[in-house]
C-alpha cells in the first residue's frame, strides 16, 4: 500500500509498504477513507534530523473497519469511524475523567498519510459514525475535523470558559483558529475578536462567527484590541499558534480576571507568568485537546449541516500528491490539505 | 497618635504623628480596633532599601468609622468595618464582576498598623458588620481575617475550583495556607494533603481540615502526595508560597488536567508552563484576592462560631510592640501576629 514518511525537515516520500495488521487484541486496523495534513506536521517539516528509516506521519484518521483484535467490541468490520489524534483507551482514570490525551495506556496517532492505518487501543479511540454515511459524503470533511482541530479548537473555548457572556480573542488564523471562533460562536460568545492577517483565512473566520478582525500584531494588535473593547482587553483569549509572540499578544489583549487559553503546543520553555501576570488574576489553561472526549457532543451540529468546520480543507489531493500538500501548507498556499487515498 | 513605620530592612519604629483626616470626599477615616502583620510585611522587612520618611504598615484592618467624606453613604460614625488590604471603589468595570483588586481606582491600603487609618474608596472598600459585636468580642480575631488571610485562602480554593469531588494539595503552612485548608474542606473536599513542616501549624491545619500532612519537600515532597494519590497527584493544588520551589512542587503534585491556584504573590518572573506543563492540560490560576467580594460569603460561618479562621493569630500586641512582632513573625516564633491599639 502507499504511505507518506518523512525522512528529515523538508523531505516527504511516498512509498509502498506491506497493509499493516492487528498485532495486539486491542488493535485494529483502517482503511483510511480522508485522512490530512496537520499544522503540527510542519514542525518536523522544518526541524526533523535526518531518520534512515522515515516517520509515518498523519495523526488525523476517518476509515472503514478492515480488521478487528478480539479485544475491541461493539463494532464491525466496514463501519465508519472517525479516531482522535490521541489514541487511548478510554478507561484509565485519566480517560474517566475526560484526559484522554493523559491516558496511561494512550499516545499519539501515526501512519494516517496512508491507505490503512493501525489504530492501537481500537476500542477507546475509534468513535462510530452513522451508518448511512457514504465514503463520498460531503459530511466527510467536517466529520473528518472531529479527530483534531475542530476538537482542538473547541477544547481552547471550553477550558476558556466562552460563553454568551464572554468577550472573546483568537490568536491565530490555521484551522485551528478559525475552529476556535466557530467554536466561540457555538458556545455563545457575542464578541469574537480574530488576530490573523492572512485575508482569505480570516475571511472565512468571520463567516465562522468573528465579529472583528485585527490583521495588526505585537503592541499595535494589542492597542487594536483593546480599543475595541474600551481598553479592558477581553474575558478570554484563545491562543492558537505556540509561539512566544503569541503568549505576550495573549497576555496584553486579556481582561483583569480573564483566562488565555492555550491549543498551540508551545514552543518555549519558560513564560512570564510572575508578578504582573499573577497582579492581574489571569488563568493560563488549554492543553493537547481529547477530542475524543468531545465527539459526541460536537457531532450533531455536522449531521444536521448547522456547522461546516470542514470548510478549513482548502485542497483536496490523493496520496502521490502529499509531499506537494505539505510543501503548499509550509508555504501559506493552502489552508489545510484533504488527502483521499 | 502612635503608627509604626518601616525605614528599611529590619527597621520598623513606632512614630508618634497626626491623626488622619478626609482628604477627599471619597475617603474614611476608622479608629482601628484591630489590625496586624501580614506574611508579605516580611517581604520589605528583608528587601527595603533605606527611606527617608519611613512607610506606613499594615494593610489588615479592622475599625470604627470616626470620620466620613461627603459621598459616603449608608454608614455612621461609630460603625464597625473590615477593610480588604486592596481599596477598591466597587462599581468600575472590573469591580462589577467581582476583580476588586483590578478597581481602576483602587490601590494597596496602608498604615494599618498604628491608632487610626486613612481609608480611600470607604464606599467601595467599607464592609459594616453587625452593630452588636464589641470591640473587645471573641469574634474580632476571625472577622479581621476576612481582610486578607481569610479571604486569600478563599480566593485559592475558589479559584482551583475545589468542590466535593477534588483531591486538594496546600502548599504551605503559613497563615494563608492553613485558610486555604479551612476554605477547601469549607468547599467540600474529602482529600486535603498539606504540605508544611512545621508541626504546631501543621497540627492546627489538621483541625482546620487536613487529612494528611507531608513535611517533606522538593523531589521527596512530591513523591509523598503521588504516594498517597495512586501516583497521580491531586486535582487542585493551592500554592501559598510564592517561590520557584513551591512553583516546581505543584507542577510536581498536580494531576493531569488539574489546577494549580496560586496565592503566594509570585518571586519570581518566569515559570516553565511550556510543553511538559502544556502537555498534561494543567491550568495556573490565581492572583491577588478580591476579598471584599468574599466577606458576605464567608461572614455567616463565623457569626455563627461554625468557623474560627482567626485562630491563625497566635500573638496578640499593643502598638508599642510592633517591632517585636516582626522580629517574631520572622523568626517564626510566632504565626500571625494581632494588633490591639
Amino acid at each position: 500500500m502507499k504511505t507518506n514518511k518523512m525522512y528529515e525537515a523538508g523531505d516527504v516520500r511516498v512509498e509502498d509498504v506491506p497493509v499493516p495488521r492487528v498485532q495486539q487484541p486491542t488493535d485494529s486496523v483502517l482503511r483510511v477513507v480522508a485522512s490530512c495534513i496537520c499544522g503540527t506536521d510542519l514542525h518536523p517539516y522544518h526541524n526533523m534530523e535526518s531518520h534512515d528509516h522515515g516517520e509515518a506521519m498523519g495523526h488525523e484518521v476517518l476509515g472503514r473497519i478492515e480488521e478487528m483484535g478480539e479485544d475491541v467490541t461493539g463494532f464491525k468490520k466496514g463501519d465508519l469511524v472517525v479516531v482522535p489524534f490521541f489514541y487511548a483507551d478510554n478507561t484509565c482514570p485519566h480517560c474517566q475523567e475526560g484526559w484522554t490525551t493523559s491516558c496511561v495506556n494512550g499516545g499519539f496517532m501515526s501512519g494516517g498519510q496512508a491507505e490503512y492505518v493501525h489504530i492501537p487501543q481500537a476500542q477507546g479511540s475509534m468513535f462510530k459514525l452513522p451508518d448511512e454515511i457514504e465514503d463520498d459524503s460531503p459530511l466527510i470533511p467536517s466529520l473528518l475535523t472531529l479527530s483534531d482541530v475542530y476538537g482542538t479548537g473547541y477544547h481552547a473555548a471550553v477550558m476558556g470558559g466562552v460563553n454568551e457572556n464572554t468577550t472573546v480573542t483568537v490568536i491565530g488564523d490555521g484551522a485551528v483558529g478559525l475552529l476556535a471562533v466557530l467554536s466561540a460562536k457555538k458556545l455563545g460568545a457575542k464578541k469574537i475578536i480574530l488576530m490573523g492577517r492572512h485575508k482569505e483565512r480570516t475571511d472565512l473566520g468571520v463567516e465562522f462567527g468573528a465579529t472583528n478582525v485585527v490583521p495588526e500584531r505585537g503592541e499595535e494588535g494589542i492597542a487594536k484590541v483593546r480599543e475595541l473593547t474600551n481598553g479592558e482587553g477581553t474575558h478570554v483569549v484563545l491562543e492558537c499558534v505556540g509561539l512566544m509572540p503569541a503568549f505576550e499578544m495573549s497576555a496584553g489583549v486579556v481582561r483583569s480576571g480573564g483566562v488565555i487559553s492555550r491549543v498551540g503546543a508551545p514552543q518555549y520553555n519558560d513564560a512570564p507568568v510572575g508578578a504582573s501576570f499573577f497582579g492581574r488574576n489571569i488563568t493560563l489553561t488549554g492543553g493537547p485537546a481529547p477530542t475524543r472526549a468531545y465527539m459526541e457532543e460536537l457531532l450533531p451540529d455536522i449531521l444536521n449541516g448547522t456547522l461546516n468546520p470542514g470548510r478549513v480543507f482548502d485542497v483536496t489531493m490523493g496520496l502521490d500528491d502529499v509531499p506537494e500538500g505539505y510543501r503548499a501548507m509550509d508555504n501559506r498556499e493552502a489552508l489545510k490539505v484533504l488527502i483521499r487515498p
